[in-house]
């Protein structure tokens, strides 16, 4: 059997995406096509990986940023020999199939990261490059390479415009990511035809103005590709980028080079002359079996992991304490012992009492967990002193120095949240990263993605509400904690005090699988007594805090700064005689509505239809907890700028507001507008 | 009366902005101190603008996109003349004061945009220069220039590290826009300390690689600033950027050069060592004669705007019907004829009875509307094929011709939604610009901002729900519709045909002081039967789309392509004898939510508590309106990939499922998970 050409096996890529996207008669094989030269060179040369562990800690990372060209990645799981059958790709793009329409985490067997929101991709690449560089400035020795691999990112126009390219690459520059390569499929063509009328930028120049070592290349010439990522792979103190020319929908004779054929089927006749243009004979899905052998990557792949294993036993007799705590990190454990500090740490937070803004409280959690896990690590988009994100033990990282436990983002909110997932999917990390809650739209696209991929990351996003103050509606969320829970899949805490901080951020270091919203106070909260048996109900998102005897005669229910004043209006009640009110602080919906029913009832009784809802933003959302008969005290429009106290008067977000309310309800009067 | 020196002018506004930060205890020194002299170059030897009159339409236009820096701008406003009083200085950040805590378009005379949110004021500022570049294009004359002004945007380090900074700067730069002047405060400072750790970009090769002109300057040198401008003004084919390399509180002898200074009050003691060091002795908020007098620009704002008034009737008598025109284009005032010619189109379509997906119906309604509406600028993030946001009139405009009406925006999401920010706060343009609904969440804070802003930008939302199909859960909107629904002034329509798809782009187009969202399918919807008296209904966002007799038995509320689905449900129940079943189309709950309880009533009686809402995301929102007996059918996961009719079926959107839960309600059963 002779060795096939590089083109014969580039051209089995091809092949299958053609077919698969036909089949499906959706899909996009411009980019499959364009790529599938670069793809075939990186892949049987470089790529480290084994096909019959996808898991493996040690492998480099692929991202497919541009994921419309999801038929290239499975047609390189494929061949390659992960378990993505030819049936498999039969099934491009139709109902729990394993080859959905963008490669989805979770799904495919050698997907890395969901991708398809253009631009992402490329801040999970730094994420995950963040990762190895941070776990090896850990764990190596100078004898023992234990973390070591490249992380691969293919992007097309649409990514290098996304303003997430930017913040991801410049940060990726100044950290100097060498050991990160991004392939640019430099077709010059988008979906509204050649790019020049609206993308001229010079690319290269601009990636050497982040500081990135930078290749051009000729995409469809493989030795010049295997060239340039030779020269990318010895260039260790600066990422690269390969900037490929191609030709999108290459091997298609009429369709290529044309915006037409980036997202719609090739059609019949087309994809037989492609056929013809590519010398590739075979039926649809067929491959001979001398591509395939080429292509099989699944001994190689096996004797690299074997290697591995070998070098981390040794490593293990060397240095087992590290040996064991990597162990844990790779499998994503928690130290046994933080259950037990949690618990302890809350008890002393009840016990001693103190009033504190719940983002100082969140510093205090940190400062209590850290120590004990140092994968956790930490950020802001350049506002740490205001998120309070830092604590005693933190080290930002930097390029001399990749051992930290914090990275200063720089005021880059969506790139953030999107290299935090590249951390959290790469393993070894709990990554956290603040900015202003109002910022959290900046984010927000990569916050849902964290969710769509249930991985763990933590969003701790302080100033909170109207009570930011002076800095006015621009920087006050008024929409964002209603809009945050509406994320599927989303934990949200927005805590009362600095026990129910110290709570929600055990919440979400135990939540291994979904992101955390943490939801904090500027300024200072109230701290609320509990008996001890309450404690453990924070963790159910939803408790009983105060209550009256027997029945409640009504309900304040309330989140975060407003538990307070619930709180407040129910001394006021009480001393007016009412003395059967019931405040329930809902700290987490999300987490309150995984509880069974019975405890929903016991908390929230359905016969109490009395019930007033306070929370410092919109009131949408909360009618299923009023009921029709109940009143939500919230704000429905944008703030104005003025010290928070007087605002939270302006918008009669006050004690007596709530209680008088509860009253009108309690004496059936018309509540005044 | 001698004149005072520049510096002197410089320290009148770092004076006015420590007192008044001092003062509020609250606020921003470091930028305003910083860039002094920067600003006293440009507003005194520069700035061509009216204080008396803020609205004169040809003025150049002064965007502060680091809009913390507000004191900046209000000494700026005060100083030369604008009807900013010491009195509103002294009420920095105070509540409903003009001098809120970051720049607010429409609260101050003078602010051209509400800034404060990084980077999206470059943006604005690039909108402005377009608009200018388009209105000249269209209405100047060889021998007028009617239209021809500058557009200056001051920014920070902040605004650089920002994703929108690439994305506007890079089109600014394709598009040749020369007469913006982009001012970037190099302070190598932002909040988490020196930038060199997190921003090491060289910047001006970075613009350079935009295709900017780039000029580097000492901020503090007043005669390289302004020779800096000179040069940059003298560029008219790139848009310029001058890289002033500044001292971060310059002025304050301690706190200068640090974070600390960046959002803190300096303190009386080092304001006090301060005045020292800029030789300023007077007392807080007082300014000396000589200093006012050399700032004022009243007379010579007022004769530049004489003189463009007579500019302007001259041309009025040349060019009677362009000058007719554009009066009409400054005022903001639609064509008499556009409402008549939309009631008219309504009918039409309501006579066609066409089925048709509501993206092409919306493209059909521009068609429709465009061609009296030159007004109307339209454009697409890359995805005009999918958006349909083109008509037979498309011209995209380009460097060569500005005289267009679309722009191909590229895949920039967030820069599109602040560029037609800019546009729409210039005047003379109806921006509109359309994306993935899924995609909105790029572009959400500049969304918020059109809210906040009160303007008139038309978002175009198209794939509105699982109906995308194959391209799966990352292109699949599940909780996109109620997130926008909760930004408040934000106006939403989701059209149920083409007759509701006409009659909400009529909605959105008078829509004069607010934004609107217009959510569309991507599949093919049915055209829905109504009677002449319903047409006009549709515009008060609820109404009654198809009734039984009397009071009804049950009401079933549905949006957009839920309304058919909800059609045919009471069919089925009315082929099963349950003749009362009214169906309500909602295609806009803020425009429904805004008609007196009367009509409220009438459409939704409250005595009616057999409800079901039907909708293709989030059930949140709806419980309002299905009540505590009620039903909500949607969706509250994320979607698949699979061919959009099988979505349907699997996610049990299908008007047997609704006619079933009306069944139930009506018998009192269970309802079935």
């Amino acid at each position: 059997m002779s060795i096939p050409s590089r083109k014969k096996l580039a051209n089995a890529v091809r092949a299958l995406s053609m077919d698969a996207i036909e089949k499906a008669r959706s899909g996009h094989p411009g980019a499959p096509l364009g790529m599938a030269d670069i793809a075939e060179v990186l892949w049987n040369d470089f790529m480290r990986h084994n096909p019959a562990n996808p898991a493996w800690f040690n492998r480099d990372r692929f991202v497919l940023s541009n994921g419309h060209a999801s038929m290239l990645l499975y047609s390189l799981l494929h061949l390659s020999g992960y378990d993505v059958s030819i049936e498999d790709l039969k099934q491009f793009r139709q109902l729990h199939s394993r080859t959905p329409g963008h490669p989805e985490h979770n799904i495919t067997p050698g997907v890395e990261t969901t991708t398809g929101p253009l631009g992402q991709g490329i801040a999970n690449g730094v994420g995950m490059a963040l990762a190895e560089r941070m776990l090896a400035a850990r764990f190596n020795r100078d004898d023992f390479r234990l973390v070591d691999h490249f992380t691969y990112v293919f992007a097309g126009d649409g990514c290098l415009m996304e303003g997430i390219s930017h913040e991801c690459c410049s940060l990726a520059g100044t950290l100097g990511l060498g050991k990160l390569i991004l392939f640019y499929d430099d077709n010059g063509i988008s979906i509204d035809g050649p790019v020049a009328g609206w993308f001229s930028d010079n690319t290269p120049k601009r990636f050497e103005a982040y500081g990135w070592h930078v290749v051009n290349v000729d995409g469809h010439n493989p030795e010049a590709v295997k060239k340039a990522i030779i020269e990318a792979r010895a260039q260790t103190l600066k990422p690269s980028l390969i900037c490929c020319k191609t030709v999108i929908g290459r091997g298609a004779p009429n369709a290529c080079g044309q915006a037409g054929c980036h997202g719609s089927p090739l059609g019949r006749e087309e994809i037989a002359a492609a056929r013809k243009e590519l010398s590739w004979p075979q039926a649809p899905f067929v491959i001979p079996a001398d591509v395939y052998t080429a292509w099989d990557a699944k001994k190689k792949g096996a004797q690299m992991e074997r290697q591995w294993n070998e070098l981390m036993a040794a490593y293990g007799k060397r240095y087992p304490e590290p040996a064991q705590e990597f162990k844990r990190r790779m499998a994503a454990l928690l130290p046994e012992s933080f259950a037990a500090l949690a618990t302890e740490f809350i008890k002393t937070l009840e016990a001693k009492g103190l009033d504190m803004a719940s983002r100082k409280a969140s510093q205090e959690a940190i400062e209590q967990y850290a120590p004990i896990l140092p994968e956790l690590i930490g950020g802001s988009a350049d506002l740490t002193s205001s998120n309070l994100t830092n604590w005693s033990g933190t080290k930002a990282l930097c390029p001399a120095d990749y051992d930290g436990n914090y990275i200063r983002y720089g005021v880059r909110e969506l790139a953030m949240a999107a290299i935090m997932n590249g951390m959290a999917l790469h393993g070894g990390f709990i990554p956290y990263g603040g900015t202003f809650l109002v910022f959290s739209d900046y984010a927000r696209n990569a916050i849902r993605m964290s969710a769509l991929m249930k991985i763990r990351v933590i969003y701790v996003l302080s100033h909170d509400s109207i009570g930011v103050g002076e800095d006015g509606p621009t920087h006050q969320p008024i929409e964002h904690i209603a809009s945050l829970r509406l994320i599927p899949g989303l934990s949200l805490w927005r805590p009362a005090d600095t026990v129910e901080t110290a709570a929600a951020w055990q919440a979400a270091i135990e939540n291994k699988h979904g992101p955390t919203c943490l939801i904090l106070s500027r300024q200072t909260l109230p701290h609320l007594g509990r008996a001890e048996g309450q404690l453990a109900n924070i963790n159910r998102g939803g408790y009983v805090l105060r209550d009256g005897r027997g029945t409640p005669e009504a309900i304040i229910i309330a989140t975060g700064s407003e538990v307070g004043t619930a709180v407040k209006a129910a001394a006021i009640l009480e001393a007016q005689g009412h003395t059967g009110v019931r405040v329930v602080s809902m700290p987490s919906v999300d987490r309150f509505e995984a509880q069974d029913s019975s405890y929903q009832e016991k908390v929230l009784p359905a016969q109490v239809k009395a019930r007033v809802v306070v929370e410092a933003g919109r009131t949408t959302g909360w009618h299923k907890y009023a009921g029709s008969q109940g009143q939500i005290i919230g704000i429905d429009r944008f703030g104005e700028s003025a010290p928070g106290d007087e605002l939270f008067n302006y918008f009669g977000l006050l004690a007596r507001t709530v209680a008088q309310t509860v009253l009108n309800i309690l004496q059936g009067r018309e509540v005044p507008k």
